[in-house]
């Protein structure tokens, strides 16, 4: 069963784009703190807020050395988020698809109709 | 390109259970507020906002006709969210698939190393 919590902080976590970033970068290589802040033009204090929140989510992990906090893909790999929307996308081609057929017979039921129209 | 704003309100959208619940709901018919406001157990007010986000997001239309407000799902099927997700996870994968050949490197060359410190 999908624990609903975790896909609560996974989707709020994607739901910035610097946060994304921060994903896809991370996906690239290991970053510190410092570089990433660097990288998206952040303040330390609002790019250890970003992370903050991706660590919350599971998405990121990170390890103090020294001074430096090194950040890496955390363990989890969207893989509910990915099977909830896969789900989704079902359920909304299936309305469609629903949608079409009604359309269809509609059009059938116009055609078998126009003949005693005219008469 | 994937437009970065769509994908901020369409993640958000989906950071609550609630309004997957919603999504899901409608994933099998089309439903008013209000039906939606009993099947969630909440207020009015509250659906009509859990609504209206998913509605600014594109994933949910709405249409009244007299004091009934009918809820659909709208004509984004989250192809974006679900491109973005599956690169991340090629991404991740690829990490992951990287750290085990540096754990397969280390243990052969231990190997390796092994008749030596015998010696």
């Amino acid at each position: 069963m999908v624990q609903y919590t975790d896909l609560d902080s996974s989707f709020a976590a994607l739901s910035d784009a610097t946060r994304r970033g921060v994903l896809e970068q991370l996906g690239r290589a290991d970053a510190s703190i410092t570089e990433l802040a660097g990288k998206f033009h952040m303040t330390l204090t609002g790019m250890k807020k970003h992370v903050g929140v991706l660590e919350q989510a599971g998405l990121v992990t990170t390890q103090k050395a020294g001074r430096v906090r090194t950040c890496k893909l955390g363990l989890r790999g969207l893989e509910e988020e990915a099977a909830w929307i896969e789900r989704h996308r079902l359920l909304w081609d299936a309305r469609f698809n629903e949608l079409d057929k009604v359309v269809e017979e509609l059009k059938r039921k116009e055609k078998a109709d126009a003949p005693k129209n005219r008469e």
